[in-house]
């Protein structure tokens, strides 16, 4: 736009929606038409919100979740399995295992995976205290959820080897079809790992 | 979710960021994630952004925009034609013509239409100050930029009425076909008016 519209506190309030995950600059527009507009109901209450998360918000120094306390809401839950300790590469995917409600676990975010391109490696991610939480005898099985991508691959099987000797039962992600999904649409490896590990209907 | 992810803290964050036009449940999760995870690029400037901009909105007593001043950034831009009024129904309509770029003029936002069923009359909407505004001799057209609703061209029709004796010229928008539109997909009422209103090649 050449003209300014707006104040300079406006536009840079867009300017800063706009760099939300699911809001591009036309949005972020509407958006900041919405909180300007309902003043007492959204703006400074979004405020407030706001403020009270980035002066609380930790990283868990026990699984590396991201929350407003620490240790965090889940590794202090007291109704979570303790024996079982999920491992994620990000904490996006630790609230997509629990949106799914798959898991009545605890959780271990890695904060990445392991790659060489990009300068990843063992001590840039939250591999050791992984290692210290599995020598607790009270933990019995590493659930492995990382990506099913090379990187995701290569660092599941680093942290096999890492946790060799701890006794504890490794596990990962079923490989195949997903549900909905149409066989013609998916991928030859799919598909092939779908075929290897059928089980009996 | 039947188990608690995150902190209140941060559920509050993401239902009222959920309560923004563009984001649902899921999307609102993603930003208050996007949020947490960048605290000192994004989070921190946008609660401060948004602290500011909440002290400092304010209704533009001259034409009903939306702003950090009053006068707004647009009624005090000495670049504007001051002999053109647009008038509009709401903030979202003034943003959408600057988008555009489609007038250079100053504007007037009613603040909704008439409307016998909701119970909106002439004085609930900025119809007098509209008037006082035109009988400005520096005022030299109204170009009334309302909804091609029934409620939009009540609201135009009682405008014309009031503005009658002022002196000043009264337009509204074209009707027609949209640019890139295809004619199968329009209603009767468009094709009607784009024959009536048709141009010289």
């Amino acid at each position: 736009m050449k003209r300014s519209v707006t104040g300079p506190e406006i536009e840079r309030l867009i300017q800063l929606l706009a760099r939300l995950p699911g809001l591009g600059p036309r949005s972020a527009r509407r958006a900041a038409l919405a909180l300007v507009k309902k003043r007492e109901q959204l703006l400074v209450p979004l405020a407030a919100a706001l403020g009270t998360v980035a002066e609380s918000v930790r990283v868990c120094s026990t699984c590396g979740n991201v929350d407003t306390s620490d240790p965090c809401t889940i590794c202090t839950d007291p109704k979570r399995d303790p024996s079982v300790i999920v491992v994620v590469e990000d904490v996006a995917d630790l609230w997509a295992l629990e949106r799914a409600g798959a898991v009545d676990a605890r959780y271990h975010v890695l904060g990445g995976t392991l790659s060489a391109l990009d300068g990843i490696g063992p001590d840039d991610l939250r591999i050791g205290q992984l290692v210290e939480r599995a020598a607790d005898p009270a933990v019995k099985e590493v659930i492995i959820a990382v990506n099913a991508t090379v990187e995701g691959q290569t660092t599941a099987h680093y942290i096999t080897d890492q946790l060799e000797g701890t006794g504890v039962a490794i596990s990962r992600l079923a490989h195949g079809v997903p549900v909905g999904g149409e066989l013609d649409y998916l991928d030859e490896g799919t598909l092939s790992a779908a075929i290897r590990q059928r089980r009996p209907f």
